[in-house]
């Protein structure tokens, strides 16, 4: 039954992660806080929205950008509004909806999209939530592999990439959400694949889990360059960057002639007050080089197609996921904080109830 | 006749501009030398190739890149050979065939394409030679408008920076011979058009002779961002970027949602022993902006059409040239010099003889 009920609605508690203050530099547990609110379980009459009851919250490091207080003159544009002190954060989750006067969706459907950091949200933007095909998977799957950063290694990599068998690609955030799917993506596609990640752990994990044929620690190389050189003797075609700054300046010297290099992300630029400067630009000059940035909301016309082939190689083993996973939303906050550090490895993302 | 008698052939003198020493930072007449040789005028016997006697030479920034002796950590890798010591200067020049041993070159042809810095050449590699078709317009054209800086200004502009009808477009360095093509370019495809010089006479120039919708003098704006606002306020479609370092910086926090950056040429960093430190690019993701480098000569096989295309246009004075003339090749090495400190007022070219 579609809203309305305000009479017989049951009102119930809704903890939630708001943000305390707008944040300079690396965000702290004490830049959010909990606060227990109440929901009322159903869509108020007149109003066209879904409730939701999220049970998976994503942290992804683009969360970051909206922490800050944004001015015209910012260096970091943000792709998306700043978050308001006092609300809570919005990110990607996965849900179930409790009920919905918007069509299509009904009580129960599994869905993901844009949610809050809380127990339950009325989406008021329903459009934004997309049913979920393959409840058989970890529903979990749908804040990684299955959902924004699945999609953006796979829309990044093959729409903005353009892989070639053969080429030789390089990822940095190697072990991270959008990462581990692009590195095993290129395995897939026939490519030669190496990775940078911030502990030897992530870096075993890349080679013995991902099957990355190459990968190196940037935390203990003296130079960024002499690693490259040394996991891709041959120059890079694809370099796909999640992390910008020293990594990408190093990148840019050692492209191919006609490389590309996907800009996805930049997190070690996010809680910076001055970005890194970068030097080597006249590479993009000399060897032709394309650095093209996207969004993957810029190809979401084409993620049907694209979760059907993802859960396709999920089933046949040929992608492999590792999650880290917290408990509860009073963990959410340093779950978030902690990919800036690289405490994380692999996906990191909250549960509030497993379904 | 083609090529070889060697008993009767004149021998002639032959002024050439010879590099004395590597360049670091800005170059200066000494480090070249004007040496006089001899040439004879006829292609030796056994040899393929075409003997040009120079009729015009271009001076060209990128020149400046090959006065510097690198080794595999520069951090702007120069797209050609370093020059060498002792030996003649080579680049972009139109001249006259004396005599050939290469197939369809015969003596009195009018061509242009790689040649050395000296009265005569003697062009080993031929096939880098091409024949003039519109030997009606004025020959130096061939040095700018209709040779490479021309043929750099079309492809970078129509298949790097693939311009829509009202497009705004920004170009650096707009009234040399890239730009003020570029410029013209983009009034014909219907966009508004703005550029930067580096005087007040050369943005009056762009104004009244090229037809640019706005322009400013980068030399005399204390915030190069504000300018840009000033120009375009509703910022950049295209940016055809000469230039590099500072303007390309500030170009990047002003592109549109799907931008396009052409990277044609970085002369601001030529000279420098560090490159500058660009710190927008996460405008490149946020902005979904592609930048993308490309040297002319990845689409040699459009010449003969861009050739006919720019003639026409020249023909029906839609587009209009501008250049900077010197007299002699003892000012070559001057001219050149000329360049990084934008001395000169449209394509600088040399004369050594009028036809």
């Amino acid at each position: 039954m579609a809203g309305g009920g305000e009479e017989t609605t049951v009102v119930v508690r809704n903890k939630k992660v708001v943000l305390r203050r707008h944040v300079t530099g690396y965000p702290t547990e004490e830049d959010m806080e909990i606060v227990a609110d109440t929901v009322r379980l159903s869509v108020p009459a007149g109003l066209t929205a879904v409730l939701v009851k999220n049970l998976y919250l994503s942290c992804d490091p683009w969360m970051r950008l909206r922490m800050t207080k944004h001015d015209d003159g910012a260096s970091i544009p943000v792709p998306a509004t700043d978050f308001v002190v006092g609300e809570v954060l919005v990110n990607y989750g996965v849900g179930k909806v409790i009920d919905s006067t918007y069509p299509g969706f009904n009580a129960s459907d599994l869905v993901w999209g844009m949610s809050g950091w809380e127990e339950y949200t009325l989406v008021t933007h329903p459009e934004s939530l997309i049913k979920i095909n393959h409840p058989e998977l970890p529903l979990s799957y749908y804040t990684g592999v299955l959902g924004m950063p699945g999609h953006t290694a796979y829309a990044g990599f093959v729409e903005v990439g353009r892989p070639k068998r053969g080429d030789s690609v390089f990822v940095s955030a190697a072990s991270g959400a959008v990462g581990q799917v692009v590195g095993q993506l290129a395995k897939i596609a026939g490519c030669y694949v190496a990775g940078s990640a911030g502990s030897d752990e992530k870096v075993e994990l890349l080679k013995s889990t991902f099957g990355f044929d190459d990968a190196f620690n940037y935390k203990s190389e003296k130079d960024l360059a002499a690693a490259l050189q040394r996991c891709l003797p041959h120059g890079i075609d694809i370099y796909f960057d999640n992390v910008g700054g020293a990594t990408l300046d190093a990148a840019l010297l050692h492209m191919r002639h006609g490389g590309r290099v996907v800009a996805c992300g930049m997190i070690s630029q996010y809680n910076l007050e001055e970005p890194d400067g970068l030097r080597n630009l006249g590479c993009i000059i000399s060897k032709a080089v394309r650095v093209e940035g996207f969004s993957v909301r810029g190809y979401l016309h084409g993620y049907a197609r694209f979760e059907e082939e993802m859960a396709g190689y999920i089933r046949e083993r040929k992608v492999a996921v590792v999650e880290d996973v917290v408990d509860g939303i009073e963990r959410a906050p340093a779950a978030l904080i902690g990919l800036f550090t690289g405490r994380n490895v692999g996906k990191q993302l909250v549960v509030l109830e497993r379904e």
